[in-house]
């Protein structure tokens, strides 16, 4: 909670998974010049498992990795991932330039092409140059090295708007191994809970079976990645890949054994840090709010609400502010759309802002003003809805929303 | 269209439907010291139709005016309007000082309680001074008078941080007998479509039924107010509300009747004008965009569309910068979310960004870069998005996302 806004702590040698190597470049995609190509790999193959956006507009390399892990039945070798452009809207000279990359990788690293995933970020649009890709790649693969610098410098080579590095650490100890996990993310704007969101890869030594890893997958992402928002677009090119290689030489992690819960908890905490990364990172933030649905009717409902408010431009603006305007929390969740005859009574509706209690039955509570403003000057901002009416909850994320980030988005491109 | 953001031309005399009076007064609610309760009376009882916001979070005076309405069996003499507290989330108290306003201006008018309509804008969750209001009442209606001034300061009292006050007029000849139509809008955040957006009264000396009057009147809610947005909440305090009363003397408008055509005509056109200056004054607007969509395969589908790009900051964001970042537009247009397998093949779209094709197949179609930024300089900003995979088409009127709206959100209150 503490570590909102300030970039991550290094990474240490003793916390990377074995058997992986990094690399970056800068390969003249970004016009600063800046790092822009990242690839990991994996000495030998690991399971694979990927959550892509639920966009229809979906990039070239997506539609490309998507048909990787079908073809190779959900195993990898390598992630490339390149920044300052989207590689998407591109039609089939895209498609074509995000095979292209993964057979250059492929002949480097002598696996067969479906075993190379491609992730691209950036500007939608325009035509990503396949010559300055391509020309990158054997050098990239040469320098590749196991160390946590170059780790650090492959993270640093996919961020676009990010002002900071997203990265997150794990491990455990079972039967006298020990198994660790490591993650990466950017993702600044275009980010909405409704998908698999941003870019983000995790490696693991952790031993783990094709389907297992896949299910397992879904399921975390549903609890930490899909719990965030910034702006509540949904990107045409967000991938969340996980590489599993078992060097660690643990027992596999399965259903009903001893790791599973482990193993979870493990990668749970390191998508968990990377979400929360991502939304204090989000174009102009200058507060996350933490929003809580309680006692709703269902879980479902609870969330569509917490949804609901964390999109709503006005409470986003009044966190900006400071401003304990709670009335525009309770308007906004009132105008959450809910399925039809799932409409309920909110008149017992409580609303606590910053750990203040502002409104009691749907009514103003009195409250020092004053103090509840100093209370949301603080950069984390929790926000608890409890309606009273059911054991539905909810947790979503948010930034805010500032002129900063009209600042960033009115001049993206110019 | 030329008409976007500046103040509406004056109301002319002879544009006055007969037979109704108006007033307004500053009776201290407002801290700024300006009008802020509005009169809009008839001579006799009117047919009286509305359509209230679809929040589940109701202001007193909502909740007390659908009660009138219905107790009436959809007949008024009165609307009385104050600004600068929207009496929401008052609970008990609230419900009480609608109830009491509307006793006041009956007593006043020697009519029924249930013949008088309450309405209430500004901030929630502040107790609404019921001894201001009601003190104000008798010489308010004192004060009443059916000219042009007093309608336009009725028009202006009812303003929170709208920048212009709203009204438009229509007229049309039958049987030598001249009907007249007038309407009044406020609204400047809090503006969404899925619902009667703002507080808006149109009066006119037409002769209708209560159930045509109904009928027609959510028919054109949902052409008009209904696809505007400014920032997507939904208020808790929206009500348009028409009232006739039949002094022109013209038969009565019912269907298969040839004035129908005349009448839906001019009662479109008021409440189209009142829409549109309603985005077009949307807190800290820049540009108004008019976002068409077609070849959808519904208009369902179209409408979902047009209202998912409407809502996108990012899109909003790029309008504001006047930055013809289209792959903003295609990414929302993917991410708008349709009912289960009704997605479809999204390969043909097309885009045109201010007149200018800035995408075939979906892929970029060269243009000039620098031609299409001057052109989305203009404050009038239309944008096509053609599917061809269909006959479905809807069209979404947005304002754009700027600082000054941050500013003027992130600071409201304080």
């Amino acid at each position: 909670m503490k570590d909102f806004f300030r970039d991550p702590a290094p990474v240490a040698e003793q916390s990377l998974p074995k058997g992986f190597k990094f690399a970056s470049t800068a390969c003249g995609l970004k016009k600063s010049g800046k790092p822009d190509l990242a690839l990991i790999t994996s000495d030998s193959a690991a399971v694979a498992a990927a959550v892509f956006t639920t966009n229809r507009v979906k990039a070239a390399p997506v539609l490309v990795s998507q048909e990787h892990i079908k073809e190779s039945g959900g195993v990898a070798r390598a992630i490339i991932a390149n920044s300052g452009n989207a590689n998407c809207a591109t039609g089939a000279k895209g498609i074509a330039t995000s095979r292209a990359t993964a057979a250059a990788v492929a002949r480097e690293l002598r696996c067969p092409q479906n075993q190379v995933l491609v992730c691209s970020t950036g500007v939608i649009g325009l035509p990503l140059e396949t010559d300055k890709l391509l020309s990158a790649v054997p050098s990239l693969v040469t320098s590749q090295s196991g160390t946590a610098a170059t780790y650090e410098s492959a993270a640093r080579a996919i961020m676009t708007t990010d002002a900071r590095p997203k990265w997150a650490t794990a491990s455990y100890r079972t039967g006298g191994k020990e198994v660790r996990l490591l993650g990466c993310a950017k993702g600044a704007g275009m980010i909405h809970p409704q998908m698999a969101t941003m870019l983000a890869f995790v490696v693991t030594d952790a031993t783990l079976t094709c389907r297992f890893a896949a299910h397992l997958l879904r399921d975390i992402t549903a609890r930490t990645f899909n719990t965030v928002s910034v702006d509540g677009d949904t990107s045409t090119n967000d991938t969340l890949i996980l590489l599993a290689n078992g060097a660690s030489g643990a027992q596999p992690v399965r259903s009903g054994r001893p790791d599973l819960q482990r193993f979870t908890r493990a990668l749970e905490s390191v998508c968990c840090a990377l979400a929360l990364a991502i939304v204090s990172d989000g174009e102009g933030a200058s507060h996350v709010a933490e929003i809580e649905v309680r006692g709703a009717p269902s879980d479902h409902i609870a969330a569509r609400i917490a949804r609901t408010i964390a999109l709503s431009p006005l409470v986003k603006t009044a966190i900006a502010g400071a401003d304990p305007n709670w009335g525009r929390i309770l308007a906004a969740a009132g105008a959450a759309s809910l399925p039809q005859g799932l409409s309920f009574d909110t008149s017992r509706a409580e609303i606590r802002l910053a750990g203040i209690t502002v409104c009691r039955h749907a009514q103003a509570h009195p409250f020092d003003e004053s103090a509840a403003h100093q209370k949301m000057l603080e950069r984390h901002v929790p926000i608890l809805v409890d309606f009273k009416s059911g054991r539905g909850r909810a947790t979503v994320w948010t930034s805010d929303f500032t002129e900063e980030y009209v600042r960033i988005n009115a001049s993206y491109r110019s």
